[in-house]
Protein backbone atom coordinates (compact mmCIF):
# COMPACT_ATOMS: atom_id res chain seq x y z
CA UNK A 1 0.00 0.00 0.00
CA UNK A 2 1.30 3.44 -0.86
CA UNK A 3 1.14 6.43 1.47
CA UNK A 4 -1.66 8.72 0.40
CA UNK A 5 -0.83 12.21 -0.75
CA UNK A 6 -4.15 14.04 -0.35
CA UNK A 7 -6.97 13.94 2.20
CA UNK A 8 -10.69 13.64 1.48
CA UNK A 9 -12.91 16.36 2.93
CA UNK A 10 -16.45 15.37 3.91
CA UNK A 11 -18.68 18.19 5.14
CA UNK A 12 -22.38 18.64 5.77
CA UNK A 13 -24.11 21.76 4.56
CA UNK A 14 -25.64 23.82 7.40
CA UNK A 15 -28.72 24.88 5.37
CA UNK A 16 -29.78 21.95 3.20
CA UNK A 17 -29.57 18.13 3.49
CA UNK A 18 -26.45 17.83 1.40
CA UNK A 19 -23.03 16.25 1.93
CA UNK A 20 -20.03 17.81 0.16
CA UNK A 21 -16.95 15.75 -0.62
CA UNK A 22 -13.70 17.22 -1.92
CA UNK A 23 -10.47 15.56 -2.99
CA UNK A 24 -7.51 16.71 -5.02
CA UNK A 25 -5.71 14.36 -7.39
CA UNK A 26 -2.28 14.70 -8.98
CA UNK A 27 -3.67 13.84 -12.41
CA UNK A 28 -5.36 15.91 -15.12
CA UNK A 29 -9.19 16.13 -15.34
CA UNK A 30 -9.24 13.80 -18.36
CA UNK A 31 -7.74 10.97 -16.31
CA UNK A 32 -9.87 11.53 -13.21
CA UNK A 33 -12.99 11.76 -15.37
CA UNK A 34 -12.13 8.61 -17.32
CA UNK A 35 -11.72 6.69 -14.05
CA UNK A 36 -15.40 7.56 -13.39
CA UNK A 37 -16.80 6.72 -16.83
CA UNK A 38 -14.86 3.59 -17.85
CA UNK A 39 -16.41 0.67 -15.94
CA UNK A 40 -13.18 -1.37 -16.04
CA UNK A 41 -11.32 1.46 -14.32
CA UNK A 42 -14.20 2.22 -11.95
CA UNK A 43 -14.22 -1.36 -10.66
CA UNK A 44 -10.57 -0.93 -9.62
CA UNK A 45 -11.21 1.87 -7.12
CA UNK A 46 -14.92 2.30 -6.29
CA UNK A 47 -15.94 1.11 -2.84
CA UNK A 48 -14.18 -0.01 0.32
CA UNK A 49 -11.01 -2.11 -0.07
CA UNK A 50 -12.65 -5.06 1.67
CA UNK A 51 -15.33 -5.49 -1.06
CA UNK A 52 -15.26 -6.57 -4.69
CA UNK A 53 -17.21 -4.54 -7.25
CA UNK A 54 -19.35 -6.28 -9.89
CA UNK A 55 -20.85 -4.05 -12.56
CA UNK A 56 -24.16 -5.20 -14.07
CA UNK A 57 -24.35 -2.28 -16.47
CA UNK A 58 -22.72 1.13 -16.51
CA UNK A 59 -23.64 3.43 -19.37
CA UNK A 60 -22.06 6.71 -18.26
CA UNK A 61 -23.52 9.21 -20.74
CA UNK A 62 -26.32 11.79 -20.54
CA UNK A 63 -29.53 9.72 -20.31
CA UNK A 64 -27.73 6.48 -19.45
CA UNK A 65 -28.03 4.37 -16.30
CA UNK A 66 -26.07 1.99 -14.11
CA UNK A 67 -26.29 -0.86 -11.65
CA UNK A 68 -23.45 -2.42 -9.68
CA UNK A 69 -22.90 -4.50 -6.55
CA UNK A 70 -20.28 -4.48 -3.83
CA UNK A 71 -19.63 -8.05 -2.69
CA UNK A 72 -17.92 -9.63 0.31
CA UNK A 73 -18.40 -13.41 0.60
CA UNK A 74 -22.15 -14.01 0.55
CA UNK A 75 -23.01 -10.38 1.27
CA UNK A 76 -24.11 -8.24 -1.65
CA UNK A 77 -24.92 -4.52 -1.66
CA UNK A 78 -26.65 -3.27 -4.81
CA UNK A 79 -26.70 0.29 -6.13
CA UNK A 80 -28.40 1.81 -9.17
CA UNK A 81 -29.22 5.12 -10.75
CA UNK A 82 -29.45 7.19 -13.89
CA UNK A 83 -27.07 9.70 -15.47
CA UNK A 84 -28.84 13.05 -15.80
CA UNK A 85 -25.87 14.73 -17.46
CA UNK A 86 -22.34 13.76 -18.37
CA UNK A 87 -20.12 16.63 -19.65
CA UNK A 88 -16.72 15.21 -20.64
CA UNK A 89 -13.93 16.12 -18.21
CA UNK A 90 -16.18 18.59 -16.37
CA UNK A 91 -19.32 17.25 -14.77
CA UNK A 92 -21.38 14.18 -13.90
CA UNK A 93 -24.91 14.57 -12.48
CA UNK A 94 -26.52 11.29 -11.49
CA UNK A 95 -29.07 9.71 -9.18
CA UNK A 96 -28.08 7.09 -6.61
CA UNK A 97 -30.04 4.50 -4.66
CA UNK A 98 -28.67 1.93 -2.23
CA UNK A 99 -30.98 -1.01 -2.79
CA UNK A 100 -31.02 -1.86 0.92
CA UNK A 101 -33.20 1.24 1.22
CA UNK A 102 -35.06 1.16 -2.11
CA UNK A 103 -37.22 4.25 -1.50
CA UNK A 104 -34.22 6.45 -0.80
CA UNK A 105 -32.57 8.40 -3.57
CA UNK A 106 -29.79 10.97 -3.72
CA UNK A 107 -29.03 13.51 -6.43
CA UNK A 108 -25.28 13.53 -6.92
CA UNK A 109 -23.16 16.11 -8.72
CA UNK A 110 -19.44 15.66 -9.39
CA UNK A 111 -17.43 18.63 -10.65
CA UNK A 112 -13.95 18.05 -12.13
CA UNK A 113 -11.97 21.27 -11.73
CA UNK A 114 -8.68 21.75 -13.57
CA UNK A 115 -6.16 23.11 -11.04
CA UNK A 116 -3.42 23.32 -13.68
CA UNK A 117 -0.10 21.49 -13.62
CA UNK A 118 -1.79 18.14 -14.14
CA UNK A 119 -3.88 18.39 -11.01
CA UNK A 120 -7.66 18.11 -10.49
CA UNK A 121 -10.04 19.02 -7.70
CA UNK A 122 -13.06 16.74 -7.52
CA UNK A 123 -16.04 18.22 -5.64
CA UNK A 124 -19.00 15.92 -5.14
CA UNK A 125 -22.34 16.78 -3.58
CA UNK A 126 -25.02 14.36 -2.52
CA UNK A 127 -28.48 15.85 -1.92
CA UNK A 128 -31.36 14.05 -0.20
CA UNK A 129 -34.83 15.20 0.82
CA UNK A 130 -34.46 15.31 4.63
CA UNK A 131 -31.83 15.83 7.32
CA UNK A 132 -32.78 12.42 8.75
CA UNK A 133 -31.93 10.80 5.40
CA UNK A 134 -28.64 12.71 5.31
CA UNK A 135 -27.71 11.54 8.80
CA UNK A 136 -28.69 7.95 7.97
CA UNK A 137 -26.49 8.15 4.85
CA UNK A 138 -23.51 9.28 6.95
CA UNK A 139 -24.23 6.69 9.68
CA UNK A 140 -24.23 3.93 7.02
CA UNK A 141 -20.44 4.15 6.69
CA UNK A 142 -20.62 6.25 3.52
CA UNK A 143 -17.68 8.39 4.73
CA UNK A 144 -15.37 5.41 5.22
CA UNK A 145 -16.37 3.99 1.82
CA UNK A 146 -15.64 7.30 0.14
CA UNK A 147 -12.26 7.81 1.84
CA UNK A 148 -11.23 4.27 0.91
CA UNK A 149 -12.44 4.78 -2.67
CA UNK A 150 -10.54 8.01 -3.23
CA UNK A 151 -7.35 6.64 -1.66
CA UNK A 152 -7.64 3.72 -4.10
CA UNK A 153 -8.29 6.13 -6.98
CA UNK A 154 -5.17 8.11 -6.06
CA UNK A 155 -3.16 4.89 -6.18
CA UNK A 156 -4.69 3.90 -9.53
CA UNK A 157 -3.90 7.30 -11.05
CA UNK A 158 -0.33 7.14 -9.72
CA UNK A 159 0.08 3.61 -11.11
CA UNK B 1 -63.62 24.57 -21.30
CA UNK B 2 -64.98 22.50 -18.45
CA UNK B 3 -65.21 23.67 -14.85
CA UNK B 4 -62.47 22.07 -12.82
CA UNK B 5 -63.42 19.71 -10.02
CA UNK B 6 -60.27 19.65 -7.87
CA UNK B 7 -57.68 22.23 -6.84
CA UNK B 8 -53.90 21.88 -7.04
CA UNK B 9 -51.98 22.41 -3.82
CA UNK B 10 -48.49 23.89 -4.09
CA UNK B 11 -46.55 24.18 -0.83
CA UNK B 12 -42.96 24.85 0.12
CA UNK B 13 -41.33 22.72 2.78
CA UNK B 14 -40.16 24.74 5.82
CA UNK B 15 -37.00 22.64 6.38
CA UNK B 16 -35.59 21.72 2.98
CA UNK B 17 -35.57 23.32 -0.51
CA UNK B 18 -38.48 21.28 -1.78
CA UNK B 19 -41.83 22.12 -3.37
CA UNK B 20 -44.75 19.73 -2.78
CA UNK B 21 -47.62 19.55 -5.26
CA UNK B 22 -50.83 17.64 -4.61
CA UNK B 23 -53.85 17.02 -6.82
CA UNK B 24 -56.70 14.53 -6.69
CA UNK B 25 -58.14 13.04 -9.87
CA UNK B 26 -61.44 11.22 -10.40
CA UNK B 27 -59.70 8.42 -12.28
CA UNK B 28 -57.90 5.26 -11.13
CA UNK B 29 -54.10 5.19 -10.67
CA UNK B 30 -53.63 3.18 -13.88
CA UNK B 31 -55.14 6.01 -15.96
CA UNK B 32 -53.32 8.84 -14.17
CA UNK B 33 -50.04 6.93 -14.42
CA UNK B 34 -50.53 6.15 -18.12
CA UNK B 35 -51.12 9.86 -18.82
CA UNK B 36 -47.57 10.38 -17.46
CA UNK B 37 -45.82 7.54 -19.31
CA UNK B 38 -47.48 7.59 -22.75
CA UNK B 39 -45.92 10.49 -24.69
CA UNK B 40 -49.00 10.91 -26.92
CA UNK B 41 -51.18 11.42 -23.85
CA UNK B 42 -48.56 13.54 -22.06
CA UNK B 43 -48.44 16.00 -24.96
CA UNK B 44 -52.18 16.61 -24.53
CA UNK B 45 -51.94 18.01 -20.99
CA UNK B 46 -48.35 18.85 -19.97
CA UNK B 47 -47.56 22.56 -19.81
CA UNK B 48 -49.53 25.79 -19.92
CA UNK B 49 -52.52 25.95 -22.30
CA UNK B 50 -50.86 28.71 -24.32
CA UNK B 51 -47.94 26.49 -25.41
CA UNK B 52 -47.59 23.47 -27.67
CA UNK B 53 -45.57 20.50 -26.49
CA UNK B 54 -43.10 18.75 -28.84
CA UNK B 55 -41.53 15.57 -27.56
CA UNK B 56 -38.03 14.77 -28.86
CA UNK B 57 -37.80 11.51 -26.94
CA UNK B 58 -39.63 10.19 -23.90
CA UNK B 59 -38.61 6.75 -22.67
CA UNK B 60 -40.46 6.55 -19.35
CA UNK B 61 -38.94 3.45 -17.73
CA UNK B 62 -36.33 2.91 -15.02
CA UNK B 63 -33.05 4.03 -16.59
CA UNK B 64 -34.72 5.87 -19.48
CA UNK B 65 -34.56 9.56 -20.34
CA UNK B 66 -36.56 12.33 -21.98
CA UNK B 67 -36.40 15.65 -23.77
CA UNK B 68 -39.28 17.86 -24.80
CA UNK B 69 -39.97 21.48 -25.72
CA UNK B 70 -42.82 23.85 -25.00
CA UNK B 71 -43.35 26.11 -27.99
CA UNK B 72 -45.22 29.38 -28.60
CA UNK B 73 -44.55 30.97 -31.97
CA UNK B 74 -40.79 31.38 -32.24
CA UNK B 75 -40.21 30.84 -28.52
CA UNK B 76 -38.99 27.42 -27.42
CA UNK B 77 -38.41 26.17 -23.88
CA UNK B 78 -36.48 22.90 -23.65
CA UNK B 79 -36.53 20.42 -20.76
CA UNK B 80 -34.68 17.16 -20.24
CA UNK B 81 -33.91 14.58 -17.62
CA UNK B 82 -33.54 10.91 -16.75
CA UNK B 83 -35.92 8.42 -15.15
CA UNK B 84 -34.32 7.04 -11.99
CA UNK B 85 -37.24 4.71 -11.23
CA UNK B 86 -40.62 3.98 -12.78
CA UNK B 87 -42.87 1.65 -10.74
CA UNK B 88 -46.09 1.00 -12.69
CA UNK B 89 -49.13 2.79 -11.24
CA UNK B 90 -47.20 3.79 -8.12
CA UNK B 91 -44.12 5.95 -8.53
CA UNK B 92 -41.97 7.96 -10.93
CA UNK B 93 -38.61 9.36 -9.77
CA UNK B 94 -36.90 11.55 -12.35
CA UNK B 95 -34.48 14.40 -12.81
CA UNK B 96 -35.53 17.67 -14.45
CA UNK B 97 -33.59 20.51 -16.04
CA UNK B 98 -35.02 23.61 -17.71
CA UNK B 99 -32.50 24.27 -20.46
CA UNK B 100 -32.74 28.03 -19.96
CA UNK B 101 -30.78 27.36 -16.78
CA UNK B 102 -28.63 24.39 -17.84
CA UNK B 103 -26.72 24.00 -14.56
CA UNK B 104 -29.89 23.70 -12.50
CA UNK B 105 -31.40 20.32 -11.79
CA UNK B 106 -34.32 19.11 -9.67
CA UNK B 107 -34.98 15.64 -8.31
CA UNK B 108 -38.67 14.95 -8.78
CA UNK B 109 -40.77 12.24 -7.18
CA UNK B 110 -44.39 11.54 -8.16
CA UNK B 111 -46.45 9.19 -5.99
CA UNK B 112 -49.74 7.80 -7.35
CA UNK B 113 -51.95 6.94 -4.38
CA UNK B 114 -55.09 4.85 -4.85
CA UNK B 115 -57.90 6.60 -2.93
CA UNK B 116 -60.40 3.88 -3.88
CA UNK B 117 -63.60 4.40 -5.84
CA UNK B 118 -61.68 5.17 -9.02
CA UNK B 119 -59.85 8.14 -7.51
CA UNK B 120 -56.16 8.94 -7.27
CA UNK B 121 -54.08 11.38 -5.25
CA UNK B 122 -50.96 12.52 -7.04
CA UNK B 123 -48.24 13.94 -4.78
CA UNK B 124 -45.21 15.40 -6.48
CA UNK B 125 -42.08 16.75 -4.85
CA UNK B 126 -39.36 18.76 -6.50
CA UNK B 127 -36.06 19.00 -4.61
CA UNK B 128 -33.24 21.42 -5.44
CA UNK B 129 -29.96 22.18 -3.71
CA UNK B 130 -30.65 25.67 -2.31
CA UNK B 131 -33.53 27.84 -1.13
CA UNK B 132 -32.49 30.41 -3.75
CA UNK B 133 -32.96 27.81 -6.50
CA UNK B 134 -36.35 26.85 -5.03
CA UNK B 135 -37.49 30.48 -5.00
CA UNK B 136 -36.23 31.00 -8.56
CA UNK B 137 -38.17 27.91 -9.63
CA UNK B 138 -41.37 29.30 -8.12
CA UNK B 139 -40.73 32.78 -9.54
CA UNK B 140 -40.35 31.28 -13.03
CA UNK B 141 -44.09 30.67 -13.26
CA UNK B 142 -43.77 26.99 -12.38
CA UNK B 143 -46.93 27.19 -10.22
CA UNK B 144 -49.07 28.55 -13.03
CA UNK B 145 -47.72 25.94 -15.44
CA UNK B 146 -48.51 23.14 -13.00
CA UNK B 147 -52.03 24.36 -12.23
CA UNK B 148 -52.77 24.67 -15.95
CA UNK B 149 -51.28 21.22 -16.61
CA UNK B 150 -53.32 19.44 -13.94
CA UNK B 151 -56.54 21.19 -14.96
CA UNK B 152 -55.87 19.96 -18.51
CA UNK B 153 -55.09 16.46 -17.20
CA UNK B 154 -58.41 16.44 -15.30
CA UNK B 155 -60.21 17.34 -18.52
CA UNK B 156 -58.33 14.66 -20.47
CA UNK B 157 -59.18 11.98 -17.89
CA UNK B 158 -62.85 13.07 -17.89
CA UNK B 159 -62.89 12.98 -21.71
Amino acid sequence: MTTKIHETGIDVDPQVPLVRITRDFDAPPEQVFRAHTDPDLLARWNGPRSLQMRIDHYDCRTGGSYRYRHIRGNDEFGFHGSFHEVRPNELIVQTFTFEGEPDGVALERMVFEDLGGGRTRLTGTSLVDSFEARDAMLASGMDEGIRDSYDRLEELLAG
